[in-house]
């Protein structure tokens, strides 16, 4: 609960920093936005809207659901407003009297002709919507974790770290036998653990298809794993933030070629590891990466990593985009995934999650080659 | 494949009614479009561009994929376009030489910032982002089923069925014992049955729970079905479409308030279905069942129906509300799905799909109240 207040007097400050009046934050079906979650508590559907004189007010669909987990100054029951988030923050700004004029922020990912009906509803202020405004200076503030998130996601990665143990013991005695099997498992042993479940579809493939990035369906069943090189990346989601892991099974006797692609990423992973820490840039570890890929003839069709939290990517990005100016900081976490992939050999990505500490890096997860 | 082109050649005598040059539909993590996989067959992250001159490209970010299962005239790889949907739109736009000054419409959805980049990136189009145009029209042509999209909800009901039987098998056996155990059930029959996986998030709740009519999480390690009234909302996706389920799981002596809200979720059912048929709105329905509850002095807290397809809800609505102007129409697919719900009592809902025809429906699903 005070990690909530202490959030939101954050982005109270940059409120008054940057004059604005009123932020509003919306997560409903299609606009998905967990920094709701972040500043409330809140896990559901629901409107945010946070005033530059430090009030709270949610607007939930499920209100039986925000009394219990909602930390806010006021619950307004959502069905006042006929559950039109327009028509609630116009009555809520009225009702809060937000002098006129003043500048109210609402998400950037607000379609087009909904942005004009919030123009026309708040007539008399100042509507912005900005790629570069509120929501990424939460996105930022959300890359950095607090004490509170990081204790979430240390319980996170270790059930992950069990259901790993877990299936490497039932790949060896042979229970796991399609993709199916394993998808389930982690399911299940997540929500025995008590997480709220994955933290995104798990991608389990075997060797046919473990050489595309992504698959469809993610899991079938079909065996898994096969001989050869097999993927399974999952994550598990702790009172709402997850993990993020992958590995690769090798099964049977591996041609040379397949050695030499998972020594290659191994060499990756450990290269660019030394590079996860404060003071490099996110883009020097993943040219680093490129560099060593590129001198075995290889490259990798992804980026590196990415920050992890309430969702499976958020920020820092960690890639080789010219555009990137993400530093590594203390309190970030993220993973480190390096892979290669090849239509005849299969693919190979080894993925943990990495949290950046003042002097280095801590990896919390321990995942790895599983060879059968 | 002749489907796909059907449906584009309907798609193309609306742009030229409208003067409408080009028509741009975008699938991406944050904005879902099904209506990619509507119109090409292609199921995941891509963008569709059609033109007035009756010609279909396809940017996939998975090209692989796109080669496997689009149906359209050209694959352009999106990475061309530096995987940027507003340069890719752009770029095509002048490859094929869309005549200057001509109307080409993007997402109904596109978030204003990103219009605004549109916009400057098509000078010389006008550029429309309307709730009333193009999206609200493939919505309306997506609500009516043809024969391909029939078949494939009638395989993912059959396949549900198999599941209603198999649950109430294993509940009366004890085989099921946690809520967990019937979702993980229904995900891995439904792969062994050929589908491609649930349709949407299984909810599975049991007596505590079943008077809420969302949960959080959908389900948990808690047992299930417990003694009382149990939920159990599913749904089974087929080739990309998926089917939408309720049963109610009655378990052990019931009180007479008990019975008495099932009988009356069942006579809400069978007087609705009677006006689940061409000529009637969807909303005479709709209050047809208030007034049945109202007269029991109980009232319901979601809609009655809803279109499924592609997407768990879609066209037509099927509510209460005055500005519901959906009729029923030969060739929808719709739920019907009655429920009343009370803090001690528990929750009943019975929910089964149905296609509408020409002299007035059928039903495609066979669940039911279950009692143990």
């Amino acid at each position: 609960m005070e990690s909530y207040l202490k959030r939101r007097a954050e982005l109270y400050t940059w409120m008054a920093r940057n004059s604005i009046a009123v932020v509003v934050l919306e997560d409903t079906e299609g606009r998905r936005d967990p920094a709701i979650r972040y500043f409330s508590g809140h896990p559901a559907d629901a409107l945010l809207i946070m005033t530059i004189t430090g009030h709270a007010v949610l607007c939930p669909w499920d209100e039986n659901l925000a009394q219990k987990m909602a930390s806010v100054d006021v619950i307004v029951p959502y069905t006042e407003f006929g559950r039109h988030p327009v028509t609630a923050v116009a009555g809520i700004t009225e009702r809060i009297g937000v002098p006129e004029h003043s500048r109210i922020e609402i998400p950037a990912k607000t379609p087009y002709p909904m942005f004009l009906r919030y123009v026309e509803a708040l007539f008399g202020y100042d509507v912005l919507c900005r790629d570069n405004g509120t929501d990424e200076e939460i996105a930022r503030m959300r890359s950095i974790k607090d004490d509170d998130e990081i204790a979430r996601i240390e319980k996170a990665c270790s059930i992950t770290d069990g259901i790993i143990d877990l299936i490497e013991r039932q790949i060896k005695s042979g229970r796991i036998k399609t993709e199916t099997d394993v998808a389930l498992l982690i399911d299940r042993e997540a929500r025995a653990a008590g997480a709220e479940g994955t933290g995104f579809d798990t991608l389990a493939v075997g060797p046919d298809r473990s050489y595309g990035i992504h698959a469809f369906p993610p899991y079938t069943a079909a065996p898994f794993p096969g001989k050869g090189l097999s993927i399974l990346d999952f994550g598990v989601r702790y009172e709402g933030y997850t993990s993020d892991v992958t590995l690769t099974v090798a099964s049977g006797e591996l041609s040379p070629a397949q050695e030499k692609q998972i020594a290659l990423v191994q060499k990756a992973y450990t290269a660019a590891l030394e590079l996860y820490k404060p003071g490099k840039t996110t883009r020097e570890a993943s040219l680093k990466v490129d560099e060593i890929f590129r001198k075995a003839k290889r490259s990798m069709p992804h980026a590196l990593g990415h920050g992890i939290g309430l969702e499976p990517h958020e920020g820092p990005a960690i890639r080789n985009r010219e555009d990137n100016a993400w530093k590594f900081e203390p309190g970030m976490v993220v993973t480190l995934e390096p892979g290669v992939y090849h239509s005849e050999l299969g693919g190979c990505r080894l993925e943990n999650d990495i949290l950046i500490t003042e002097t280095g890096n801590r990896v919390l997860t321990k995942s790895r080659i599983i060879r059968i």
